[in-house]
């Protein structure tokens, strides 16, 4: 097949994956809300939960089309790490990711019969901005410590478990995703992000990323180091 | 063996699972109903994982016998790709899953002594038509994409976890399913599904199946694309 | 290492990992009636996780030493279905798991400061006996598909799963395990079963040990039958 | 890669795998209280889930690194039971590991805005004590059963489902872990442990610690007994 052809297979499974997360997010999230109205916890563990699972299944599906990343981090710490995509097709998963994320939110809008506003749901502060850095910077070294060790066969259920874990131990309920956290901008929901919001997180998940790709060049050198030292 | 009981014992699989599954699901939301009685969410929180755990299960154990379909749509879906049932026995697996999706009902109401009683929970709305294609094109695209990457090893976690997380993302809280959509209209609790349901939804899950088949025949083709352009 | 070492050796890790699984029952619901006193739907959702991922994580740690059955249901139909263990043998694991339960919920009684006192909960209904002898069938059916299709190490998982589905979808939160059984009458706690209770249950559990070796022998015969007819 | 440069790898592993999972566990634990006010039980449900997935991650993640033990009483045993670092080397991944607990519980304390205050939550009673030994004994015994018999790819998994049980199952919510204990004790939150409470405690965990090494030392021999007598 050729590189045209691919590329925009790959291009819509960047889009698609990121769209049924965010539809994930933003769903679970009305559904919480509407139905555990009296605890806000609960309303949290119902959208963790549903997120760790449909984020897990999401990424086995995609893999083998596009990598599954549904991250701009993601993807550019792989470009870093000398991951194989082009320049001009990283730009292109890029730009499906973010365009999926925003598609994402409206069809959840549309499925909970909620109409398509702006959120109003301010979260900055120094700790949640610590947060998204800590969020991000963990993702990301997930992912890599296990695609370099040769454990990408469970990066789907391991980066569902992550986020299922740092919704909860980070202050920002861990975005950790430039393009999730765009479409969250287009649900005044549960989880929405203000518009005011973007900008900070989107620089905090950047400076995560960045961590993570010191992290892993420390820890998984593209040679692995032998364990008995 | 002789085909004729390979078609009997594979068509018992098939009856005997999807009437466990609609065990499952009807009996854990009549569990939840009476034990949660304050809080809504948290009766489908304690709904959706039990699904999610027997569901998976479920599919472990009949996968070897009957391919674990438990669901005309997948089996439909599973024909038109390909798949190698003949034409008689895919209608005596379809036949045996409604049926089993009805005799589960009923087996939650004994052991729950509910009496067995038609569902008046309607639940057709514009929303909830669009969540079914979505529910549905997900589950059928989850199993395919798995089924034909060499892992169907893991399908039944991953369906699984797939409907934990459709049980809340969508609004329909995911059928997905004609055979446990008509099983469900025999028990007039929380999981109930009344007999007007019926006919929008199975549409709407048929037209998810359809979606499905495109996505599955775009990302999945046959002969597995090379990854690397 | 001769056969009575060996027998000491397994007789004890059923005796420890049937005791361990009762503490976890036993005591997971002691600290969930504690903690969540308002909503006893909560409450079994608290239980039923402890109970689904300390069950996995037993039956992975003991499989190796003696086949982790942790049931006397579990050891008779292996014994029927052709089964290794000599009859002697299997009477000494059967009093391990017996003695196990009691010990076990000695231990949680211990551990939570709360006397040792038997339950005065009684369970017996018609719905509590089918649900017993569903869950019980379900439980055996699961153990023995996987082990007859070369999969025994996903068996700790997917029977932790299982129980973590029969507690929802039974009307007697499945018991399953005639040792478990007795081991629960030793605490008047959430988990605990009166004196009454016990024969009708245990009568219950064989039977479904019963109809789950019919399944086991008709689905899984000891020649695999071929998929393709 | 020199001795030296290993070890200060493997050390800032441990170091940085122990802070993440007492960032986990504490700051979990404040969400939940804040999220979650009038429930305790629903509180340490999700406290020990977020535990349990971020447990499991962080043990995949780091394990070719460092063997990600994260618990000085792991460390021990290990060496005890003839595991390959020198002497001088354990001394150090022990130092990390504390000193990656403090760190931790700062870091949640940063994300969520709250002071970095002593604990003030004493524990200390007869039942917390022998569950501590009985939590660390079996956390112990869980790592080597499973690296003992050719399973470490699943101890990631394993643990995290056995902490997310121990949790409920044990009256003092299953620390097992003298680095978890201290860094616990630099915050005044749900997750917090008094200074009173840190040397029975820690006492307690390395008794279990001795019961498991007794205990892998006649299950898990070093060469497997056959299974078959």
């Amino acid at each position: 097949m050729d590189h045209t052809l691919l590329l925009w297979r790959r291009s819509f499974a960047e889009f698609l994956g990121t769209a049924l997360l965010v539809t994930t997010v933003v769903g679970s999230g009305i559904a919480a809300q509407q139905l555990s109205p009296d605890d806000v916890g609960l309303q949290l563990l119902e959208n963790s939960l549903a997120t760790t699972f449909g984020l897990a299944v999401l990424i086995l599906v995609f893999q083998p089309v596009s990598g599954a990343s549904f991250n701009p981090v993601v993807t550019l710490v792989d470009r870093a790490l000398g991951g194989g995509a082009r320049s001009g097709d990283m730009l292109a998963y890029i730009a499906a990711q973010f365009a999926g994320g925003i598609v994402g939110a409206v069809l959840a809008n549309v499925m909970f019969a909620v109409p398509t506003e702006l959120s109003t749901k301010d979260r900055v502060s120094m700790g949640t901005l610590v947060a998204e850095v800590v969020a991000t910077a963990g993702l990301v070294l997930v992912i890599f410590a296990l695609v370099r060790t040769q454990r990408a066969a469970i990066v789907g259920p391991a980066v569902g478990a992550y986020i299922g874990a740092a919704y909860w131990f980070t202050s920002s309920t861990s975005v950790a995703n430039p393009a999730v956290n765009l479409g969250r901008m287009f649900s005044d929901t549960f989880a929405g992000i203000s518009p005011a919001t973007q900008l900070p997180f989107i620089g905090a998940q950047l400076l995560g990323g960045l961590v993570a790709y010191a992290l892993v060049r420390l820890f998984f050198p593209p040679r692995p180091a032998t364990v008995t030292g």
